[in-house]
């Protein structure tokens, strides 16, 4: 396909970085029914990781497989798959050179006494496994952030010196109330520390209009800074993320009904955030209903529906 | 242009360093309006990881944009611009040459649970960004002070060695009073430890006429060390920087009137001081005004106001 | 000095490089007198190790002081200086940051037994001497040539890494004729060779009509090839220069005459070349002399003359 | 200087060091006006990053200039500078080669929160800087013990294969009484664990009669140990560190008067010491006071006082 | 000794280096009868390895034990001892810091089928036995040359981080003739060429008026270069040094009578030379001779004789 003047475009934002980290980027951004549009819907799935098998996959269990992922996100015309060590090496070689694969390299899991996450990967995995990005999450306000911090530094420049892309999962946690975990503040401050750390791309959780912090909060409303709708508070953090020159994906959380999930990614379109990374929703739904859900959030981002 | 008497003398006071790092000092002298004066003024972009987006650029929307403030230290015609990784790789390409850059490689955060800093940059970092320094941050009286040292001691190491300067930005928090933050007496103390860390520039706050220990009160009113004016006790920092061998540039803090800024620098330049480094006070104004403003102070350095 | 149109242009060809390097392709296209022009006069000092210090200095006895080399490119408002190891040594920190230098990194000698050079230097000497680029000979057609393109190759990949621009100086000699050594073929295929090798700045001899591989003959009698002129051959050899996408200077070669020191900066200029690097013609006069020369070249190069 | 018979014979101690170490061990028993007598008086300037820059220099402001301590140690004949990195930097240049430099590898704070000392430079630097030796404080009986001595292991030994000598602060702190921080048996300890950790040269304070641990004391009184005068307690404090063959210097402390300071200095030579470490009451006198006390003492250690 | 203002200037001339390699060139000259003056005279043996052991020390037996020739060097109050490492481990402990080391660290010997040197020594071997500085000799001319260049580039850089500084043997040989060997043309040429490779010390042979390329024959004659007298050849290797700017010390050479050692000599001085460095002529001697010889040359070299 040919390149279009606005993956051109988000190109130019990532001045600093070398053509092979571009080309990865491209990659991504010129994948599936999106591809060239700017935006983008990624299949994430760590959440085996995180609540285990049986929370995971029981409710529709084809999805055990690790072929499943790569298949779904193929046949829903998606532009990556992300996952973790095993489920990559599991399907990279079945599924080499048909979708960009976006190698999470951290992974906590519910049985873990911190919060914090282990390192599960290396950008040599990632290398040799045909991946397009490393992916890491952060917990902005845990007692392991600086540490996470100092661990994705470490990869990302790793990572940047072999032509990779970077992708950030920005979650605060740890010192802040669990309103303030998806808080509009905090969200857009979450966004804006993975900008600054380096990231290609930003993941954050779809911001709700809660100011957790009374300094943030002073700002917010002297400023008259707009968050009543999803799109504002949307359009806030993209803001927040080098006034656009970062892409900005938003995760769906937990499952909620169709309707909702059309809703939130309308608003994410609305507010020029740039896509979803959206895994339980997907997965845990049969695959027929898995795929006429993506078809229509596809419709959604390419502005159809 | 070329080389000033005034600023030769300052580079042999960095006896010890190779070509390369006066080099890089000499860039960051020779540079804009203040150019060959031995007085600096700083543009440093790193309140958006400290307190976050909102609080950082609301005031003045541009901001956001990494871009803008590259086009303001330059149009302001100021000394050197310092930010963070993500900041600097946003637009070290499209100002590649234009004006010195400071990699600031540890950064702390407002929702962090420790008086500490995460290290987010690298030596190599600052070589591939085209970088003239890097900064560090230390926190003398936290908990993790020997820790940051023990950092920056690696870090100064590996950056001399590849010709680049550092600057140590030094900031007593921790088991001291939030008066002591700013005492005359731990300020010195403050700028005295990063000159024996091998500091080439060293930022401290202006300080305060408090004394905070009572060991250091005993001896400043024994000796009748004058420290009644902050023209004074900019003079004694100064002196506390070995006798004048070190750049000392001293910071805008939060926002204030422009009368107070202005009268800050004159005490700065009265002083002895190198000069300002001023974030908050010049991107959260808006673009004119901020020109204006460092336009006097400026002014103020070059004895003209 | 404001970046021009023009120097911004330049550094756009130069798509893959790091900001680093870019910022130190700026600093020489930005300085001195021809500084923002796309045009650059560089003084090179390497005949002593090529040729003997009495055949090189004597005619001008105060050349032999490596000082003196420093402050006549800075008082022509020439655009850089290229030296060896030893010169540049005996400099760096007297001139540092008054010049960009170029570090010589390889060396010949006319006591030489072969047809190579020896390597005198590294990218971390260029970094630890405050160099902008370093600077490498390749002598293609000689039994050496091979060995030269893999030390370039590995010299050129750590400068890059390390945000430092990349020289060649690309002299045809072995396996070729004596007039096959500025032959027109071979010295379009000796820039083209540098271009390949990955030179940011490339150095050739400035050609002769002659016409020294027959296979090559053919085709430029063929395609009528215009290479009647200085001029007209110059602008092939920057053609064949990624089509003008490689700053291309040439050599002034043996002391010759004003006026043909003059004619050939105005053909090179004429044929869209970037400009002259001259050493003998330079050090070789004595100082007044030299300067009026490099007075009326950088106005050739301005248009001026 | 010839090397002495005293000289060679303490050189013969360190029958397992290599020649280099020797060199510098002998470059400081060879140097100044007590040079080849076996006895030596150091500098140390580390008060500041101790107590802050005012508590040190102010009593004596020409001393905030690092070189102004090169200076002294040099007119009054001392053998050996030691400071800090910074300091050191500051001046190593300008006297290179005149007096032989320490390099104190960590320092404390009085700002910090943890009784430990922050590493503040390495063996490489102590090489680039042309110092003879490395200098580590230990802290036996403080929570960070452990930590400082496998710091001062690894340091030692890299310190030792590069032909440099090294010396150890063993200044016991933590769980033991403030009386117990000076008393006999502690000091003795601490110079003996010093010597077992495999200094130099190794300083202690001038210890008390006072007895702190029970099981000690019964030793003591049992076998009739002379502790009564301090002359008595400087030659047992020798003994403990291998019988003498060790090389043990004391150090002043907080400032006192003249005669308290000859006294001292007499009952260190008397019981068989190898001299003075003596800053503040050097630097915080003025320079002509201080160096008709430092002749007093050199003279004392001659003999002749 | 206190530093004069001639050494002082010398170590000026090495501006690029760090003030460990300065310390340890002040340590040369400040030592021995010479110390300070700016000249000096070296002890070197390395013959016993080039010409075999009977050649060498047969004619005076005592010089077989490696221990004679540093107590000659010092009672003769030379300024360095230069040998190759296992005379140097043969007496680097017993001599420990009494006198400044040079280690060769190549070495040629007659059994050789090519004209090369073996590396027989490393910079770490120099830092464990207390040497001040590395030798390397180059044969310019010869096969070997640009090998022996890139082996002294490798060790000259870990020299200099480490402190030490840098002496080179420039003895051209190979393609030229055997008078050219001492040719006037090609002993400047050598000792330019030392000097580029980054020597701080250069040591080449007392040059003869003959002129061995034609080229440089030509320029000779047209600039009328003074080279009758052995004073005025010495002059102008020493300009071809960098104008003086590097310390030239020449060779004894094959044994002659002592008038024509003690002429060379004033006419080293006198052509402004630092030095000789005299091996054969000294060690062949019964010591008693030598010592008389030495002490006549030191004379000389002090203006004396």
């Amino acid at each position: 396909m040919k390149m279009t003047p606005r993956v051109r475009k988000i190109l130019s934002w990532y001045e600093s970085d070398n053509p092979g980290t571009k080309a990865n980027l491209a990659r991504i951004l010129m994948q599936g029914r999106l591809g060239g549009s700017g935006r983008l819907v990624i299949l994430p799935v760590d959440q085996g990781f995180e609540h285990g098998p049986a929370r995971s996959f029981a409710p529709n269990p084809a999805a055990y497989d690790p072929h499943y992922h790569f298949q779904l996100a193929l046949d829903a015309g998606l532009s990556a798959y992300a996952s973790v060590l095993g489920m990559i090496e599991a399907g990279a070689d079945t599924y080499a050179g048909q979708i960009p694969l976006i190698l999470k390299l951290n992974s906590c899991n519910s049985l873990a006494t911190a919060k914090d996450q282990a390192i599960t990967g290396s950008v040599q995995d990632a290398l040799r496994l045909g991946c397009s990005a490393i992916g890491f999450t952060i917990y902005p306000s845990a007692d392991a952030a600086f540490d996470q911090m100092e661990e994705i530094r470490d990869l990302a420049e790793e990572a940047k010196d072999c032509g990779l892309a970077v992708v950030i999962w920005s979650y605060p946690r740890g010192a802040i109330s669990k309103d303030g975990e998806t808080a509009i503040d905090i969200t857009a401050y979450a966004a804006h520390m993975a900008a600054l750390l380096g990231a290609h791309i930003i993941k954050v959780k779809p911001p709700t209009a809660h100011l957790e912090q009374p300094e943030a909060k002073k700002v917010y409303e002297k400023e008259k800074i707009e968050i009543a709708t999803l799109a504002q508070r949307v359009a806030h953090v993209v803001q927040a993320s080098f006034a656009g020159r970062r892409i900005v994906v938003f995760s769906g959380g937990a499952a909620k009904d169709l309707a909702g999930i059309y809703d939130e990614a309308r608003a994410i379109r609305d507010g020029g955030g740039n896509g979803s990374i959206i895994g339980r929703n997907t997965f845990q739904r049969p695959r027929a209903e898995a795929l006429a859900m993506l078809d229509e959030i596809v419709k959604i981002y390419q502005g159809k529906a």
